[in-house]
């Protein structure tokens, strides 16, 4: 089923232990999408770069199946660029520069033949413009999925609520989930949160894994451990594209899809972290991807017979 | 099969975000051998008290099934006694008192009647006292498992690396692998690791769940997500009871039973934390502890076909 996604596609310098990147490609858009296309090929994208944005790089999305007529060019203007610093336990980073550009005045214009799409990736933006996508389908898609970050909790708390009150899926990390709902226990921040709008709360946790939450159930999907995390930029968008990308193939959006969805979310955002930006992303084989699917399922599977 | 215990039996009091203690019954042994009698009743208890130790406390070892015949009670000494408080995140710890007590110069004697134990658990105690347990047993159990702390890696790394040649499964805490290993990777550390001695290695990372390794396998079993935690004392000790146990009942040391006693260690840490030191611990019903290692099952199960 064609999915719609709408997010950041961007400039990223990226420093870590291992080294350092010039300005690549990045933004959430970018992970998510490359992300999906291991999944649907109607990964609909929706964003805007300036005229300093390669054609090369709008060529590596469309050759893996993006369908770029959604991707505004603004030919005067530069790309929204992001530059960062991560230390050496890969867990924080430090922000260098933020550049917003052209996402200062983003308008998120929906082609036509976008407008059928039944499920729809907001990849982190202001809630204001995540509402306006929403707004301007004619026909409300089968799933909403949401992400979003600390910032907009800061500033923008009420258009986020009422952003967050159209979504069904929302997308999180764990200290967001904290801040959003005010709670420490992460059961009861899903608790909370799953009384603001989402019927299904996704709550990530980096190197320890994700969690699934709606109101009666609860999955828990481990990260695989890894002997090195080279970049973890694009991780989370990388898990949120094989998500929303396996629920999109499959077109079912029952909790038990939503558990396989994550665990191939988790596969590919493991693979994402062993190079710089979508290198790793960007080459990845129907096999690899199933081996370390079949890596995750060695990983948890355990055998009791409860009496 | 029969289980001989090794450990601190202890006064500690504790300070919570939800309340205080007076000093109550703690000490790792304590903790170990009370999760051990879930699964098994043949828990051999080697420790050493002080005359201040009330007999209310050994009785509620004993009518667990805890076999005292090997806990020597110094009349004229005091028990060791920890205090601490936990920070509001419950993940972090004062150390407010360590009064080491009868513990300084404890003798592990060993009761005759211990000494053909198939299964033998050494709580963190000195390596050096930890070793002299070992070299005592006129058999070498079946198993050997072991767990430490960063401070005698601090301070006595060569009788640390001596015992550790000599035991099969250590179990330690995150920081402990990454300060034992110099490598920050688990992955890596693991691999380290099991180059020293043990031939399986416990990860323990708190409401993170732990990992089990061995040469060629990894195995992750999460923490179940808790609405609350109360306190968290002995929670570590109750898992590596939890582990003992069931395989000290079962007597299979495969790797995948380990997995099973794994689960079945973190279900009971999961009860140990929901009321101070051992009270939950000390009042559990088999129907609880199913229900609970359901409650594991439900939690990690996915069904995925790889094609």
């Amino acid at each position: 089923m064609s999915l719609l996604v709408v997010g950041s596609v961007a400039f990223d310098a990226i420093e870590t232990p291992f080294g350092k990147t010039d300005k690549i490609i990045g933004g959430a858009a970018t992970y998510i999408t490359l992300a999906s296309t291991y999944f649907t090929k109607k990964a609909n994208l929706v964003a805007v770069v300036g005229g300093d944005f390669p054609a090369s790089d709008i060529a590596l999305l469309q050759s893996h199946g993006v369908n770029t007529e959604g991707l505004q060019i603004r030919e005067n203007e530069k790309s929204f660029f992001w530059s960062g610093k991560y230390h050496n336990d890969m867990n924080s980073r430090d922000t260098l520069v933020t550049e917003l550009n052209v996402l200062g005045d983003f308008d998120p214009i929906i082609p036509e033949s976008y407008k059928d799409c039944e499920f729809l990736m907001l990849g982190n933006l202001t809630p204001a413009i995540q509402r306006t996508v929403i707004e301007r389908l004619p026909k409300r898609p089968k799933l909403i999925v949401m992400d979003t970050m600390n910032f907009w909790m800061d500033i923008a708390w009420d258009d986020l609520m009422q952003t967050l009150s159209m979504v069904d899926v929302l997308s999180i990390n764990d200290e967001e989930a904290r801040q959003l709902s005010k709670e420490y226990s992460l059961v009861k921040a899903a608790q909370k949160i799953l009384t603001m709008g989402p019927k299904v709360l996704i709550i990530k946790k980096g190197e320890h894994g994700a969690l699934l939450f709606n109101k009666e159930q609860v999955f828990f999907a481990p990260a695989l451990p890894l002997e090195e995390v080279f970049d973890p930029t694009g991780a989370g968008d990388t898990f949120a594209g094989g998500f929303i990308g396996y629920l999109a193939k499959t077109g079912d959006i029952s909790f038990a899809n939503m558990k396989r969805a994550i665990i191939y979310g988790s596969a590919l955002a493991s693979f994402c972290v062993e190079k710089f930006g979508v290198e790793r992303l960007a080459s990845l084989t129907d096999t690899e991807i199933q081996d370390r699917v079949q890596d995750f399922v060695d990983l948890v599977q355990f055998e009791i017979t409860i009496d």
